[in-house]
């Protein structure tokens, strides 16, 4: 009992839980996008993977944790792929595509804002460092996503995207630093990351952007 | 003579070869990338190289086979400066520069799927894994230089493109499981892929894309 | 104090000196990005981190030297953070940012071809291979700055920039491996990078580019 209260402290089942979550709802956003360009099936589940395993693929590459993630653990790549099937034969069921990625998407990013921490902290890497590597992990796949498909990133719009990973990030590793247990910081965490992206979707909150005059072209 | 016999069949010649052949071939699609683009000589010589070795530099910082393959082997990066230096001198003789691009693309895909998959197993991964890895070496060269150049990504167009390189590097990877010759699933795999990568070229193939509404701006 | 001599000479402090000044000159260049492209506060941090570290990044992946540099020395993410809040705040006072943009981007890469090519030899690689990953540690930052804010890349212009970086670091490495002392070595790569890049601004100089046809869409 001892041991598998120990065991359960250690590597909390809910992390286990909001990865598969995270990976799924991010391959749903990736294959929504692969829906809105109108792209063949091959598509959809490139777009999914892409999404999915995209973050995380890039922070192990920077850890040095290679080879990478679903390498070793196909499973993600497996369901990534199922996932992006799943989509190009149900896209047309929800009545707004756009809006179901948006949440999907904000879903995806308080997951791993969370799980990205937890990882980077593994490595035993500085907090500050594990705050940069958790907005690398959630924010990277939709960004690739963006860019491979001919999207405005994120980075362009002005909406309180990466703001809603720092704090939900910040959240976990501070309680973690105070010594609160992991299963109520991983919960703290990305209830903070999803409230504050959820409340600027739903009221179309923005930072005021840089006021002066706006680039010539190249 | 045993001992040699035993060489060749750990390393077989067909892989040298093939391996040479798709970096120049690569190396060529790029060139004739910076031709389409007017681009200086600097820039066939960075988009040759971009479009070469860009896969194998992908795939080997996610397996971690660091310092990734260029960098102790510098013929690859002369080569493909060479290559780029030609196609800058050259590339006004051919009629049609698209379509030899698209066909020096064709095989260097098929080159690569075959390359990637080998390299792939020989660091021990899952089938599944390697099959992944050959995708992406075969596909983030050609992915790479066209982001870089503003192109639109093959990932936007509907053509029978990753699908060859899928097919082309399951057949390789299932006959080297059933214990056949590396040489003839080399020829096998390469042939498959060619062959409908190929066809897709010359009879306009493509995949019925997802047809329901297409997606509103942001 | 011969130990002392033996310190400076094995790790001069131009590099420490070059180093921050790099950093703080890209960060500036990714903050006067995000301004041209009216960004929020945090776009300006996050363009002055990717801007600054980005090339030094993947150089590090690709040579295997994990975690990145970054990772274990937090100082550099902190530095180009309070760079990126600092322009926000400022960038209405320069004349031209386009000017200012262009010369601070030329210093970075003055800076970094230099230090790029020292770690490169540090990690014990071919003179060859470390010119290019001289270029890569020079440019990618900028680089991806410019794939992310949707700019068209330096790659598709024709002016006179990694041909710097090349002449730059080859200017180094070549003083390196005639046993020149790596202050005077490092002076040398740097200004001559500098000047090069600096008379192809102030005169407008650029390549002649490949002139035939240009490539019709696809």
């Amino acid at each position: 009992m001892i041991i598998n209260d120990d065991i359960l402290t250690t590597v909390p089942i809910i992390f286990s839980v909001l990865n598969w979550f995270g990976i799924v709802v991010f391959a749903i956003s990736g294959g929504l996008t692969a829906s809105r360009k109108e792209m063949d099936i091959i598509g959809f589940v490139i777009f999914a993977n892409i999404t999915a395993i995209g973050g995380g693929t890039v922070r192990d590459m920077m850890l040095g944790l290679t080879p990478v993630f679903w390498v070793e653990q196909t499973l993600y790549i497996i369901v990534a792929s199922c996932v992006g099937v799943l989509v190009f034969f149900t896209a047309h069921i929800p009545q707004s595509r756009f809006k179901l990625l948006l949440w999907a998407d904000a879903i995806g990013i308080a997951t791993f804002c969370v799980l990205g921490s937890q990882i980077a902290m593994d490595a035993n890497i500085s907090p500050i460092s594990a705050i940069f590597m958790a907005i690398i992990t959630a924010s990277f796949g939709g960004l690739i996503r963006d860019v491979l498909s001919g999207d405005q990133t994120i980075l362009m719009r002005r909406e309180i995207y990466l703001t809603a990973i720092f704090v939900g990030s910040t959240t976990y590793i501070v309680l973690i630093e105070l010594s609160i247990d992991k299963n109520y910081a991983a919960i703290a965490g990305f209830s903070t990351c999803l409230l504050i992206r959820g409340l600027a979707i739903r009221y179309n909150w923005y930072f005021p952007g840089y006021k002066s005059r706006p680039g010539r072209d190249y």
